[in-house]
């Protein structure tokens, strides 16, 4: 019995949802033409951009599509998406020194050229991946206006906004006007369950989480340029409140300073924090917030322990930066002896590092080493799901959690059967048991990923510790940003081999699909037809 | 509804068992009489112990054990009896340098003798719950007949030796004596599910399986004596016979040789690996291997994993020491361009760390980051399911894998319904469960380990790497003895603090227990009492 999927027709969508894509380029060209930059990467991008949409499309021109079909659209729609997202890094740094950019050292060999050119994609690639999975990676190197346009680095802050929850609003927004089986796909992408009931129909419940993601994301951008306005952060101008509006949401980290929020005051510091921990949320709960219903979010099992996750763990590290973790740095301050700064630069980086926002205000790379490990213990936490977060999810450590305690309950009382309970609710088996398998398979591709990275590197003779390794493959696949080391949140991922980079580009995509959709699709695929 | 366990029933067994203990303790009393050492040693050991015995088993003269009886029995004998092994340590060392000798500064006040007190002990616990456990993880500081008596270390020795089978034997062989449902034992041991089936009663499985590591013993030290009589090994007496026979085959890495196998020459290297390699297969496939049945091994799934495993993992290692994966260093010498040396060096340290033994016959802790981070990778593995060896397992690894690989193909394909197989036999899917829930409880266990040891060794001021810390977690919980860095073959774990040390402690015990039932019983206990 073969798996039946219709290919042509998953395709066909994903060439609709690249048109729409190229749509969103029109707000980088416009930033090109206030800010007087090349125009002409924006117009040829798009073109292009809509032009392999509309092929793409025409390979079936009334798609049909069925869960199965959706499943392989959700696995195939990032990697294509990401691909086309790299168009504008490719033409915009032809010719300059970026990183990005189309190389073509003209006059040497084919192998010189086709080597530079294969680092140039596989950079590009990289940082369109980081974007649209709203890790915040960067291979760029050097961060600034000098090396690359405010019309690119724009386009860079947008893919996060779209992968953030965009994208995903978007398939489901096409979906329904298809008469499709949404469902299907809600349940195999990042909303958790209860969203399924919020409205009746997927459609609707779409355009609620879009105008409540649109809505933060509109807030931040006005306080932050408030700020700038009454004079409180002369640095904050519009560009820099737009582009931290459409990086904070998304838990996505890109920031056009190569300070991160570093760069920016105390005040921006603290306007940010509950904004980055929003984004952590389940954005169910804000619309049952919106209707009034406040118990809903207070009796929340998930929320209540991420909230308390964050509160206890800023409380500790605070007081570990308040005795000394940190040593006095240019950026970030002096912490020791320091209440408010020791507070906020706790607050500021369990905020960005438990949700993997991956924003930093101070050089945490530089920290004491308890203090790091302690960020890395936040790091495995992650956001809530129906949140815009990457990691392993609260939710997913609760029900790990109670599964593990029901087993060791049996095990001494084989006569009992007890369920797995969640918020009152029983957990249905089949639940459970993927939640664990998918907890356990995060780990095995965390540990084969870091294994990989050493030995990769050690190859092209660059030497990495334990700890920068663990962390790079931690920071894709949980689509974090910032590592640790050479790779900490002033740092970047380009001394990496175009190998590793291409693993960590394959590690940021599975992070973000939740890892099963797309390798179910590759297993499904080569058991039936192999 | 409350969990009855006959406390006292399981609390007198641990009398018996002590009994036996204090008997063993013949074997070190017999070494110091041969070597003109303190014999009282031994004999206060000898008499405190049995003192010890007795009065637990007046407790309950007539014990009767139950299966949750039993399950608290093995929980708490494996502590019990470690606690009673530290007894010949603080009795020998009284007085001198040792680090795991009672020591009582007079003169000074209080808190400094129950300081020295305290870290004494702790380090006594250690290194005897590293001995039970045939973890090998060591405090001792110095190793030398200088510093320790022949008799004591040869009682480190014994200990392992008792550890890796004997206590299990020991157990099962009382327990059928005493009418009692030993396969609800059995079943929350070591030995796999097959060996119930071997024979009909429990008892003669543990006679056979005694018989088998006995043999394969004494056959490991006839051949390591016959190498120093035929001239071929000089340094090998009878004395580092008998040593290296008690710690092999229990996979424990306990030596008297403070170079561990470095102290011995190729020959010695070479007769050794096959006996390690031996010690992490199922003690029941020798058991169809002398009946004749051949075919019951080269069949079994888990051995062709362990066996490939090994021959993959050595290939490779020996690959990258021969490319100069480790420098030239004094003990293990140059493998760079060496290919005997290369192979030898490479086959004794995955023969050891895969299946968790311990020994080392070249400084892997300052080989190179990749190679070293090569060895992590197999630490991981672990022997087999029925064996003395340590870690996850391979039988689970090979269940693991397969219930991933369902859980994706069924998300692909929700209309099939599919069991886990191995070796064509389906899996029941408890088992799976638990087999999955005990492999992400190891996962979280490591990491909650080397988080606690590393903040914890910061706090006392000792800088630890990440490798360091993940190594010291998974070098404890897996049984495996050494780690990277400062506690790598040929260092120690005396410089952890006092805390981190008790920690390392449970982690060994858990790890030994396989987790679930020292945890179960915990739960259980805690759930229905509270
Ligand atoms: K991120
Ligand atoms: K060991």
């Amino acid at each position: 019995m073969r798996w039946r999927v219709d290919l042509r027709a998953s395709v066909s969508l994903l060439g609709t949802i690249i048109k729409y894509l190229a749509a969103t380029m029109v707000i980088p060209l416009a930033v090109a033409v206030v800010y007087m930059e090349d125009v002409w990467v924006f117009v040829v991008s798009i073109a292009i951009a809509v032009a392999i949409g509309v092929g793409l499309e025409r390979l079936d021109p009334e798609p049909d599509l069925g869960p199965r079909e959706a499943l392989v659209l959700v696995s195939i729609s990032w990697f294509g998406v990401a691909v086309v997202g790299t168009i504008p890094y490719l033409l915009a740094g032809y010719g300059t020194q970026s990183t990005v950019g189309l190389q073509l050292p003209l006059g040497d060999g084919a192998a010189v050229i086709l080597g530079a050119l294969g680092s140039s994609i596989v950079n590009a690639l990289f940082e369109s991946m980081s974007g649209f999975t709203t890790t915040g990676a960067t291979v760029l190197g050097e961060i600034s206006f000098d090396r690359h346009s405010h019309a690119l680095l724009m386009w860079r802050q947008l893919t996060q906004w779209l992968g953030g929850m965009g994208i995903i609003v978007l398939m489901i927004a096409i979906l329904p006007e298809l008469a499709v089986n949404g469902a299907q796909l809600m349940s195999s992408e990042a909303p958790g369950p209860e969203l399924q009931k919020l409205t009746p129909k997927i459609a609707e419940t779409a355009r609620a989480l879009w105008l409540i993601y649109l809505g933060f994301t509109v807030l931040l951008v006005i306080l932050l340029y408030t700020l700038s306005v009454v004079g409180l952060a002369p640095e904050m101008d519009l560009y820099n409140a737009v582009a931290h509006g459409f990086t904070t949401l998304p838990t996505g980290g890109f920031s056009p300073q190569a300070d991160s929020i570093a760069a920016f005051g105390a005040v921006v510091q603290w306007v940010i924090i509950p904004f980055m921990i929003v984004a952590g949320v389940n954005f169910a709960l804000f619309w049952h917030l919106l209707r009034g219903e406040v118990d809903v979010m207070l009796k929340n099992a998930e929320f209540r322990t991420y909230a308390g996750a964050i509160a206890v763990i800023t409380a500790v590290l605070s007081v570990l930066l308040f005795r000394g973790g940190a040593p006095p740095l240019e950026l970030g301050g002096t912490t020791e002896g320091v209440t408010e700064n020791a507070l906020r630069q706790a607050a500021f980086q369990i905020g960005s590092l438990l949700n993997s926002t991956g924003y930093a205000t101070a050089d945490f790379a530089q920290w004491d080493g308890h203090t790091q490990f302690f960020l890395l213990f936040a790091m495995f936490i992650g956001g809530s799901a129906g949140s815009t977060g990457g990691g392993v999810k609260v939710i997913r450590w609760l029900v790990v959690f109670r599964a593990i305690r029901r087993e060791l309950y049996t095990t001494a009382r084989p006569d009992v059967v007890r369920p797995v309970r969640l918020g009152g609710q029983v957990v249905d088996e089949d639940a459970v048991r993927g939640i664990v398998v998918f907890t356990l398979l995060y780990f095995i591709l965390l540990i084969f990923g870091a294994v990989f990275i050493m030995i990769d590197s050690a190859r092209i003779g660059v030497e990495l510790s334990a700890l920068e390794a663990v962390s790079a493959s931690l920071a894709t696949i949980g689509n974090i940003g910032p590592g640790f080391g050479k790779l900490g949140p002033f740092g970047s991922y380009l001394f990496f081999p175009d190998s590793s980079k291409l693993l960590m580009v394959v590690l940021m995509w599975l992070g973000r699909l939740e890892i099963v959709p797309v390798l179910a699709v590759l297993v499904a695929g080569v058991e039936d037809v192999g």
